[in-house]
C-alpha cells in the first residue's frame, strides 16, 4: 500500500543569489501546499490521476507560479494557458491549449480526457467546451498579477519572448531576470493500486505571440504517462523538448532498452538534451514507486511525498 | 546518388466497392501528380525536406484530398487546417494548428520552423505570422467544396463529428459515408545526401468543434523525421495515434530495439494501436531509402516514386 507524489514548479537559473529568504518561504509554502493537496488524495485511497490534478490545481491557484492564477501575459497582454494530463493505466489523456478564463487549466484537460472524446482542445472552442461542460471560470481581473504585468510591460514593445524560466529571449538578447518569474507547474504520482499519472499546466512564455503552444501540453513531449514504464512531467525551453519528444523518450529507452528511471531521465535531460541546446528538467515516478528529479538547469522548484514518510522541498542544484 | 519519396493521402474504409472508375482515375492522378512534384525537388539536387513540402503542397491544392483547399468544414462551417513538418537532419521541426485562410499549410509549417524561432504556433495567431511572413492567403470561397459542404450539412446539427477516413463518429453512430471523405495527406522522402525528412497536413474532422487539434500537427505523433532511424508521415483517428505517440515509437523501435523499419512499423501499426482500438496507417521511410507502407484499415491513398525507376501508387489493402 504505498504511494509517492512528485511535483515541480519549474526549472531555470534558480540559483541562491536569486532568492531572498522571502521568497525561499513562498515557494516552500507554495510547494508543501501542493504536496499535501496530492497526499491527501493518495492517502485517501484516490488516484494518481487525481492526486496529480490536485496537487497541479493547488499551485494554479498560487500566483507565485506560471500557471493558472499567475499565468504571464502574451504579446497581447492576455494570459492563454495550456495543460495536459495522462493516465498511465490505459493511457487516456487530455489536453487544452491556449485557453483563456478557465481557473483551473489542469481540471479542463481532465475534463476533455474524461468527457469530451478528443485529446486535444484549442483556444476559443476549448473555452466553449469549459463553459458547456461547467468548468470554473473567472474573469482577466483573477489572472491580473502586478509582477508578471511589470515583466511584460517590460519588454512588451520588443518582439522579445522571455521564457518562464530563465532572462532569455529568442532573437538572442538578454532581458533581465528580476524574480517570481520560473514555473510552469507539473505532477507525477503512483498510487496504491499501482497505477501512476502525469499532468502539466503553464502561462507559457513573457509576450509570446502568435498562438505558441510549448511541450506542455503536447502528449509525449511534456507529458506522458504509461504503467509499463513511468509518469512525466517537463519544463523548460519547450521548443527544444517538443523536436526531442522528451517525455515519450524516456519512456521508450525504458522499455525498450530496459533502463531504470534514472538512467533513461539523465540521458534524455543531461546528454541528449544538452547537445542540443535544451534547457530544463523533469519529474518522473515509475509504477513501483521509484522517483526522479532531473534537470540540467541551475535548479528546479520540487518537491517529493511518499508512504514511506518520505518529505523533501528543493530548489537549488543538487 | 538515390532518393526516394513516398505520399499518403489518407487511411480508411477504401475498398473497390466503394471506388468508381472515375474516382480511381482522379486519385491516381492526384497521387501522381504529388509524386512528381516531388520527385522534380529531389531529382533536381533538392532536400528530402524541400521535396516533403512540394509534395504536399500539390495534393493541399486538389480538392479531393481533406487538406488545404479541399479541408472539411467544423461544426461553425469553417476551414481550419493543422499541419506539420520536420527535418530529420537537425531535427528541426514547424507545426500549425487551427489555421483558416492558408492556401499552403504545409508551406506556413516550414516557415514556422525556418523563421519563428517557435516550433508550434495555432489559430489566428499563427494565421497573423503567416501574413507577416508573406505567406500565400485565399479568401473563404477558395476552400468552399461542394462534395465537403454536402458532408457537413448532413450532420452539422448533431453532435456527431466525422473522422476524415470512415463514416464513424464520436458519439458511436454510423453517418453514411459518401465519397470523396478521406484525405489527411502526408509525405517522408530521403534526398541524395542521405537526409530525410516528413510532412502532414489535414483539415481534421467534418463538423470538429472546440478547436480540436488531432495527430497531424503534433511532433512525435503524427509526424516526425530522425536521420538516425525514420521519418513518418501518419493519417487515422487522429486521438488514438496522439496517446500511442505513433510516428515517435516507430523511430525508439529502431533506435532502441535495432528493429527494421518495416519491423517497428508493424508492431506500432499492426499491433499496439490495433490493440488500443485506433484505425488509420502511416508512411515512412529511412536514410538508406529504405520504405514502408503499413496500415491496419481496409485501404489507404499511397504512392512512391525512387531514383531505381519504381514507381507504386495504390488503394486497397495489400
Amino acid at each position: 500500500m504505498s504511494f509517492t507524489l512528485v511535483i515541480h514548479g519549474g526549472a531555470g537559473n534558480i540559483t541562491p543569489a536569486i532568492m531572498n529568504k522571502e521568497q525561499e518561504q513562498q515557494y516552500t509554502e507554495g510547494l508543501k501546499a501542493s504536496l499535501d493537496k496530492g497526499y491527501d488524495v493518495l492517502r485517501n485511497n484516490g488516484t494518481a490521476l487525481d492526486a496529480v490534478a490536485a496537487a497541479i490545481a493547488e499551485m494554479e491557484d498560487n500566483p507565485i507560479f506560471n500557471a493558472g492564477r499567475g499565468a504571464v501575459f502574451t504579446k497581447k497582454g492576455l494570459n492563454e494557458m495550456d495543460a495536459a494530463i495522462m493516465d498511465g493505466s490505459n493511457l487516456a489523456a487530455g489536453a487544452v491549449a491556449g485557453v483563456r478564463n478557465v481557473k483551473n487549466p489542469i481540471l479542463l484537460a481532465k475534463e476533455v480526457m474524461l468527457n469530451s472524446g478528443h485529446v486535444f482542445l484549442s483556444g476559443g472552442g476549448a473555452a466553449d467546451f469549459a463553459r458547456n461542460q461547467g468548468i470554473h471560470m473567472e474573469p482577466d481581473s483573477y489572472f491580473f498579477n502586478q509582477s508578471r504585468y511589470d515583466q511584460w510591460v517590460e519588454i512588451r514593445d520588443t518582439d522579445f519572448t522571455q521564457l518562464d524560466h530563465k532572462g532569455d529571449n529568442l532573437k538572442g538578447k538578454e532581458v533581465p531576470n528580476t524574480g517570481h518569474k520560473f514555473g510552469t507547474v507539473g505532477a507525477v504520482a503512483c498510487d496504491m493500486y499501482g497505477n501512476i499519472a502525469g499532468g502539466t499546466s503553464t502561462g507559457g512564455m513573457t509576450n509570446k505571440r502568435f498562438g505558441r503552444i510549448g511541450d506542455s501540453p503536447v502528449i509525449g513531449a511534456g507529458t506522458y504517462a504509461n504503467n509499463a514504464t513511468c509518469a512525466i512531467s517537463c519544463t523548460g525551453h519547450g521548443e527544444f523538448f517538443l523536436r526531442a519528444v522528451v517525455a515519450h523518450d524516456v519512456s521508450c529507452l525504458m522499455e525498450y532498452k530496459g533502463l531504470s528511471l534514472q538512467e533513461a531521465c539523465a540521458i534524455v535531460i543531461k546528454d541528449k538534451l544538452v547537445k542540443m541546446g535544451g534547457e530544463g528538467g523533469l519529474i518522473a515516478v515509475d509504477a513501483k514507486g521509484n522517483y526522479d528529479f532531473c534537470f540540467n538547469s541551475a535548479g528546479m522548484y520540487r518537491g517529493m511525498r511518499n508512504s514511506e514518510g518520505k518529505e523533501v522541498v528543493a530548489y537549488y542544484g543538487m
